[in-house]
């Protein structure tokens, strides 16, 4: 069996990807890093994911929030009740500096230890809200990149970053997911939760997510205790 | 004055590029990585160096050693006394997977939140000891994926990444350092010294770096106490 390292946030693009991957039939590794994020109860929700799927998993931390920069890690505002528009109007504050370079960086370190030629990674280009680092050409100038960088790459063996959900819709996620039976009342996606680490609802990621479940004629299972 | 972020490991390398980075005008922020080498005492050397040039400086801890697979983080042996072939034969057991990948994506996040376009590394070609992400390639190819991958990159600006040793000898190296002032007797380049952190002379860093002095009429300062 081929091994893959997967790159596991505990929210549910990366859920999904984690599904996919061992659909795909690759023994994987979960990785997670903790980055400093203010919302660290999404490594509880990866943790979660881990167990259920019985993956191996290791969290690296890395502290990002050291350098800050953005209002993932710093005390600034996560912009709320935003419209469409609104959101892919510039590159917002949630925005982590070289987020996704950093954290493919070690799932290359991490893949070239343990033996895995393929890496997995939730980015996506349609509800990206504008990050630059989860854009087609990102992908390819980092598998560029990992195989010059590494001795396996220098060694004839090809190093492949699969990002899966790169241009699906956040509803064709969801189907893809609950079709390999991923249960999303497991994963974190929200921004700025609340001090029990309830979603709050409001952020774009949750507005996101929430508005792709209704478009399926579903509720987001995470956002439960809102319609109480 | 433009700012650039400097890797600083606390060696001959990177104390050298410091200097030239200076020199070329920019105001430059030393950043150096805690990746769990067993070498620590390369971190003061690179304290050393920042506080004797009066850089800005920053220490980020990334625990490399935690994924394992080479002798400058696990408890393996460190290769000593080998011959200039032996030392060219094969990528050496002192790689640290994708280490170099993982260090300029740091400098590319520090570089981002601290506005800087400009990232020095010391990385060279000639006496690369095998390792891939020491090559003009590696580099070329980190500048495409710094530039997709950042808010800056996609704003317009260009972020350039500086290796000015890629292709000098280790004795070009020095010579440039000495001319800018550096003082070698502050840097750490062993990868297996004792336990007073002195260096051992015999491994292929301590032995590269002797041979550049020797060739240059002049013994490497910090082996001074294997000539007593």
């Amino acid at each position: 069996m081929k091994k893959a390292i997967v790159l596991l946030s505990g929210g549910l693009d990366s859920a999904t990807v984690l599904a996919i991957a061992r659909h795909q039939g690759f023994e994987t590794i979960a990785l997670t890093v903790e980055y400093g994020q203010r919302h660290r109860v999404e490594l509880d929700a990866a943790r979660r994911i881990a167990d259920a799927l019985q993956v191996k998993h290791k969290l690296v931390r890395v502290p990002l929030s050291d350098f800050g920069g953005s209002a993932l890690t710093d005390n600034l505002d996560v912009p709320k009740n935003r419209t469409e528009s609104e959101m892919v109007e510039d590159i917002p504050i949630t925005y982590v500096p070289a987020r996704n370079t950093v954290m493919l960086s070690l799932a290359l370190a991490f893949a070239e230890v343990s033996g895995a030629f393929d890496i997995f990674v939730g980015v996506n280009a349609v509800d990206y809200s504008g990050y630059p680092d989860c854009r087609p050409e990102f992908i390819e100038a980092f598998e560029h990149l990992a195989n010059v960088a590494t001795k396996v790459g220098v060694s004839g063996e090809k190093i492949t970053i699969h990002a899966p959900l790169i241009s699906m819709t956040k509803a064709q996620i969801i189907e893809t997911g609950l079709g390999l039976g991923v249960d999303y009342g497991l994963t974190h996606s929200c921004y700025d939760p609340d001090s029990t680490g309830r979603a709050c609802g409001a952020c774009d990621s949750c507005q996101i997510r929430s508005a792709a479940f209704h478009s399926l004629g579903m509720d987001d299972p995470v956002l439960a205790h809102l319609r109480l």
